[in-house]
């Protein structure tokens, strides 16, 4: 009784369709369990199948819950074709499936008709079970650690790509899979591009340093920004910083289920824009957690999706004068009926390093 | 001028087309230098184009080479359909392009002829320049400079974990971008599985220890195994260890521009399947590494291609006895006309720990 594979089943339904093809890893992994890189999800009425190479015989057997498990070798497509019960209407993840794999399918398949579905595991994986929101906030729990400690060891004189290494080793020291993106370690005018890569820029006095970094445990991924001043900063820095803090704590208050993602959004946006920065939050204000660190729903003026409840986003709006400095503070919370459960602990007030 | 567009012209002239869309990051960056994450190329017979979204406006100005550039924000494919000349038979990545995309583009650009093409670029992309093989030797000697100091450092009574993350951090300390992958560190029965991950299990005297890792500079990966002896180990670990070594070592004396992909494989086969150890060494010989940890050439039985001058390719044989013990040795090497050239300057010897 896998009730994930029983979730897929009504979309099935819903659809129209006698079964599913699931393509992507990490929905796959959310259905049954599966960690490895190659495998092919079936679902059809009342049989589920599962299909992976040689290399994951063995793990398949222990990890997949809810699907029969087939180990044909490397030509998995060719197996898929000979399950597939003949003139059946199967829906397919048209946006994790290459267009190459496509045409193979159909010569293999000629007998099925195929519906493209973009949104068929998606909205299901967005609500998180309490084990998987514990594997999220373990993550976040080692991320705020890492904060905790690298705040007393980062000083003027350091490297960014020195301050990253040693983000990078204390979460693997305290028990991460891996990290969940490279970090962002952006000081003085780097912190005012918001996907800066760490440089051998030497950290200087009277500048604003921007942390950004997660993790992976069990699979899930945390998320976090910090910007902390390095001595004393200038009065617009601390202006900035402050909107900034004003703007996520509107969102974090804001947040709840059944309220869109552009409310959300806007909830923080006001705050920047009214202050006269809104053409410096450059970016949304957030984004779902979970397998992936990038997932739905994304936190966009553009998204008029209520949020369910149980789902796991950032709030991290931000602030970036080019040439200048950036600001960015970012939690990870729970969407909750009537409010939301931040899993986040690391101190927001300005710190001074 | 651009030499890497000017191939892919020659490409799109032998096939009958008049353009390519370029859509796997990996061959835009190697044609016209972009780094970032989100781009599509279109080369015609006189013109290229990049298009990118807003975030990378100031990045792509400083990379691209040879192509006009566009950012017509995140409508990348509705910007592409207006650079398609009408009527025109284009080649396209169905390998590196979504089914989505690909529906969404024959919406967007009737009149365009599509035929599909999955070897556009790579074969053109593993002849390497000596700056290409120079960044990739770059980050070997990291990798080299890693092994040497942690062989001083693992000792029985230290986690697979631990290790692990000692190896990440020596490697971002040194200058590293990021590694090519997450190192595999295996103890014990665990070095029996070729991708182990590296888990809580505590090294022991008296077991054999795997390690393969690898890192990224200036874009381009580096990927090296050794297997070293924790005390001493049994009569049959260190025949295995000899066996593996002069299949290795068979393999580098063979390579050469103009051997097959399958050839270079036997040379290090046959010495294993002499030694009774056949059956035991359960994947291919190695693979191609540069821009990405893995690609084209694969140096498996079922590849019938020559290798070009300029490849760079991992020689990577292994023994597997499940439940036991494995033992596998990597060197990363440039095929030249006549011979190899190793840019791997680790010993080889059994290590005693």
């Amino acid at each position: 009784m896998n009730t994930r594979i029983d979730a897929i089943r009504r979309e099935i339904r819903d659809r129209g369709a006698d079964g599913a093809l699931v393509t992507a890893l990490h929905d796959i992994r959310w259905a049954v369990g599966f960690t490895g890189s190659s495998a092919l999800l079936l679902v059809l009425g009342e049989a589920a199948h599962f299909i992976t190479d040689g290399r994951y015989a063995e793990q398949s057997e222990g990890e997949v819950e809810g699907a029969a498990v087939h180990v044909p070798g490397y030509r998995l497509y060719e197996h898929l074709a000979t399950l597939l019960p003949a003139g059946a209407t199967v829906l397919r993840q048209a946006d994790s499936l290459t267009l190459a794999d496509a045409t193979r399918l159909e010569g293999l398949a000629p007998e099925t008709t195929w519906l493209d579905a973009t949104d068929l595991v998606t909205p299901l994986a967005a609500q998180k079970t309490e084990a998987e929101i514990g594997a999220i906030a373990r993550a976040q729990a080692i991320t705020d650690a890492v904060f905790d400690e690298i705040r007393w060891w980062i000083k003027p004189g350091t490297t960014e790509q020195e301050v990253a290494a040693e983000i990078v080793y204390r979460h693997l020291q305290k028990g991460a899979q891996r990290m969940s993106f490279e970090p962002i370690v952006a000081s003085g005018p780097q912190s005012a591009l918001p996907h800066a890569r760490p440089t051998s820029r030497v950290l200087q006095a009277g500048e604003l340093l921007l942390l950004d970094f997660g993790c992976v445990v069990d699979g899930y991924a945390s998320d976090m920004t910090r910007t902390v001043a390095l001595g004393e900063v200038g009065a617009q820095e601390r202006e900035v910083y402050e909107i900034v803090l004003r703007a996520q704590e509107a969102a974090l208050d804001a947040a709840r289920a059944g309220l869109t993602a552009a409310e959300l959004d806007a909830a923080a946006r006001e705050v920047i824009a009214d202050a006269g920065y809104g053409e410096q939050f450059v970016h949304s204000l957030g984004h779902g957690v979970g397998l992936r660190t990038h997932e739905w729903p994304r936190l966009s003026q553009q998204n008029p999706s209520p949020l369910p409840a149980g789902c796991v986003v950032t709030i991290e709006p931000g602030i970036y004068l080019p040439g200048r400095f950036g600001v960015r503070i970012e939690d990870l919370i729970v969407i909750e009926e009537g409010g939301a459960r931040n899993l986040t602990a690391s101190p927001k007030s300005l710190l001074v390093l």
